[in-house]
């Protein structure tokens, strides 16, 4: 068949919108409209040649919401008609990762999916003239149809808006998962958030969900101060305004009643800067704060503290995809959403047609905007 | 009254025998008779000048067994004739660090103890002179007598030899800790214990007891490798004779039927070399390998990784005291010990009379000794 798709040509140039051809679903795929797609952050990484793992040309998009439209041979747990969020970390329930319950990082088809192949070691994408496109994170949202493995497709209710619940595909999950299953924050505790972009929004509904006392909004755009109080933040923090070091700064913010030190029980990272990274850790209380790293690092940095700081009792953790099982807990939070126990509606500031793409990462570019979706 | 000990009058000189004043307990605080003590490597650090903290003159030591002597005002519940191990880390359970569950880093004599003094802020040793001289890691074992803060003492069922249940006071819990409190160790992990030092051995023995089913030594030593099995080492690596980088091998030597990529579940340094600390983080488990700091690194020395480490699942921690409550948890290793479940008889491999005691840190530099003892 044929659909229509913004292709990433190559590194540093904008998407081009075109008719592509599709092949249908294999054993155990799926063909699925997309209805609506998130443009995030790591699909600009790619798109910009920063990701030393970027291949092109590709169909990027990993954020989307959409129906199954055919089924191929094998698979058990998907019909026509069932609405899906496609899912970059699958969850095939088989592998020594998903076996183990320690992890949500299936490893079923990670190698074909990081050469941006289905299963098989093939693309179902091609141009016109029967070039092969890759796909990208195993999801390619950014196509009206795309086919993925069903492991890689979390089932949804069927009343749950395309335009808002894609963005549960990726943002809303590493936020709220990087909480709720990653630290595993208890009511009552003090939490610090480092960058409130829209992951960083999200982790602090989080934990507002998760009933934390203090939650400490970190960012240099003082703009962010009323984006973050939205969502839960109770105490915001702008570093160039505080007139000394943040580590310092947070730390006796945070001393509770009766404590001689300081310190947030769980900070983290939404900005994928090493040094913001190394701040967040030595800000949580010694003998039992954890950090969690949730920014994706420019290539080839490294994060580095004194050992002295972990040996003291704080834990250094990151998260993928808020450590979610994609087709356990998607369903779960989706249900949050229509339940009004998480926001989402307005996180989602732009919404633009396929043929507007670019407009979504000039609008990322510009700080104007928390999330775009594309709605098809 | 007077006692005899072994001063270190200043960094770098040997410890010094002599008679020293030492004033009866105060409010709180327990006169002992130590009757055997470990000599540590902290010890030397401080002794050598290269712990930045160090003060002198003091009377080190910190890894003792005894019995008490006299009780001052308050104390409730110890009486003399108690058999008690001093502990570096005390457990008042009454400051917030107790209170909160989460960690034995108890902090309520934490700014006196850093200074060498009791509670009060006083000394209750003196040169016979009058000169004061400090106390150390608030325990001060190199002495025959001992003044102590009741919260910082461990009462011990009186069947257990001192000679060998004062090494519990640091090195046996520290390690033994490590696996079962810190990391939690579940029976069937795979584990690697890096430097087979007297704390990598007491690793090694706690993953036994722990019921690990892959224990893997790692030290540049070939002689290590007879001391590791001993206590339960399945496998010896010597990094000087793979001919690759540690980490890929450790990473293949762990990979579980059916599992892609391998890496062990827990990796413990006990080297404080950084570079080590680094490997043994990188050579845990994608997903959910733990990585645990045990080593006391350099002044001024940084670990560093790529933050992709810990976003892709690996956990770094650390731990002090083998995570241990030290009055809770240390009679409950006595007992192990007594019950035959750890060992530690073939770990003491020198025993000295106080007058001696710098051939224990002879033996340390020469590498001859796992842990000397001197006995009073």
């Amino acid at each position: 068949m044929r659909t229509r798709a913004a292709v990433a040509l190559e590194a540093g140039k904008p998407l081009e919108v075109m008719d592509v051809n599709l092949e249908g679903p294999k054993e155990g795929e799926v063909l699925v409209e997309i209805k609506a797609t998130g443009i995030c952050h790591t699909d600009e990484f790619t798109l910009s040649g920063a990701d030393p793992e970027g291949l092109f040309p590709a169909i990027l998009g990993h954020e989307g919401a959409g129906v199954v439209v055919e089924v191929g041979p094998g698979v058990k747990n998907l019909k026509p008609g069932d609405h899906v969020i496609p899912l970059y970390t699958p969850e095939c329930r088989e592998c020594p990762s998903c076996l183990s319950q320690k992890t949500n990082l299936c490893t079923s088809i990670r190698g074909t999916q990081g050469q941006g192949l289905m299963p098989d070691g093939t693309s179902r994408f091609s141009m016109l003239d029967g070039t092969p496109i890759l796909h990208y994170m195993g999801c390619s949202t950014f196509a009206n149809h795309t086919v993925l493995p069903e492991i890689a497709l979390a089932k949804i209710r069927e009343d749950a808006p395309f335009d808002k619940v894609c963005y549960i595909g990726c943002g809303v999950t590493t936020g709220v998962g990087a909480v709720i299953n990653t630290a595993q924050v208890e009511a009552g505790a003090t939490a610090v958030v480092f960058g409130l972009g829209g992951i960083g929004l999200n982790v602090i509904q989080g934990l507002r969900l998760a009933g934390a006392d203090m939650i400490i909004g970190v960012d240099l755009n003082n703009d962010k101060k009323e984006w973050g109080e939205r969502f839960g933040m109770t105490h915001f923090v702008n570093p160039k305004e505080i007139g000394e070091d943040i580590v310092p700064y947070i730390v006796n913010m945070t001393k509770r009643r009766g404590d001689l030190i300081g310190g947030a029980d769980y900070t983290f990272d939404c900005t994928g800067n090493t040094t913001v990274m190394r701040q967040a850790l030595e800000c949580s209380h010694r003998g039992w704060g954890q950090s969690i790293v949730i920014g994706v690092a420019a290539a080839g940095a490294e994060i580095s503290t004194r050992p002295f700081q972990l040996v003291t009792g704080r834990v250094w953790k990151g998260t993928a995809f808020g450590g979610a099982r994609g087709r356990t807990d998607v369903p779960k939070i989706v249900d949050w959403y229509m339940e009004g126990k998480i926001e989402i509606d307005p996180m989602i500031t732009h919404t633009l047609s396929l043929d507007d793409i670019n407009k979504g990462f000039d609008l990322m570019h510009e700080g104007k905007s928390i999330r775009s979706v594309v709605v098809y």
